[in-house]
């Protein structure tokens, strides 16, 4: 499979509970599914165990298909600070393992993603599984049960869609740049 | 050096700012500071360097100095979810670097650990870092300018105090150690 993508993207949905994850491969402007799943945390009682089961996991996923960037879905706000601080931990040993191979992040917000997507910030996770099964052409036995999975998934699509975004020319990197794209508006 | 404890503690102070950490010798009974200091993180503007950072000292730390055991200072409160999410990624990373060399991880609240050094669970930082010295019996030379690494050394202190308590006769671990303790009770 060496060389068969241009790109491939992990995407996680970071969770204390379940962690989705999937991995998209870019072949020149076509994004496709490599694979997507869950990594289950809620059957551990042991608070460490399970980051550690989560970084581990990453790692894997990481030695198996070599990702070349991170998305990750994040949420800027939550419901108390206990509970961020848990998800902040959770957050912080996925990007450990890609930090430890150095593997670049960004981060995107929940709205940003499902806006990307499907065109709504508001949209539910079953519109997101639907639009990301029709845009991948994913077979209906493909889609998971889990929609963590699928949510990552979007991450990982959304994050290709940011980064295939052409340069503006109306934010040219140089003048340089700006002449070359522009030479009518050198007289 | 090799041999020359029979345990080491390695306690850390995380945080996004300053991350401070301190390197407890246990010898039998008697704990002896062997490093501390802190890791400045506000100098770099990239949260995910920051994370990085934090991950790559920590993992230098535990391969010069093997440590046993990590004693984490860990507040359950903050004042906004926002910071408790940036903390709870800090706390992430550090202890993915233990998780990865198989330390097993235990917090203390500030609190609890204030009241393992001093008496006081009240107690100021300069208390903390006073009661370090005369315990540990450090020079005043070797004393740090920031409080940080003198409260993840405290983290680390505690953490001996800890285990280094005896289990209580009133729990015995088995009826058989219970009847060796309590031959009398026995007809």
């Amino acid at each position: 499979m060496e060389g068969e993508w241009d790109k491939i993207i992990i995407g996680i949905d970071p969770g204390t509970n379940v962690m989705g994850y999937g991995l998209l491969g870019v072949k020149g402007k076509n994004p496709s599914l490599i694979a997507m799943g869950v990594i289950r945390l809620n059957r551990m009682d042991d608070h460490y165990l399970r980051l550690r089961h989560i970084y581990e996991r990453v790692t894997g996923l990481i030695t198996s298909y070599l990702p070349d960037e991170m998305a990750i879905e994040a949420p800027f706000f939550g419901v108390n600070v206990q509970s961020m601080l848990k998800l902040g931990r959770a957050q912080g040993v996925a990007m450990a393992a890609a930090l430890n191979r150095d593997i670049p992040i960004t981060e995107y917000e929940p709205r940003k993603i499902k806006m990307a997507i499907t065109g709504n910030g508001a949209a539910s996770k079953e519109q997101v599984a639907a639009m990301l099964q029709r845009t991948l052409k994913i077979d209906k036995e493909q889609m998971p049960d889990f929609l963590d999975a699928t949510d990552a998934l979007a991450a990982a699509l959304c994050h290709f869609y940011e980064s295939a975004k052409p340069i503006t020319s109306s934010t040219p990197k140089s003048w340089k740049s700006f002449i070359q794209k522009h030479p009518d508006r050198v007289k």
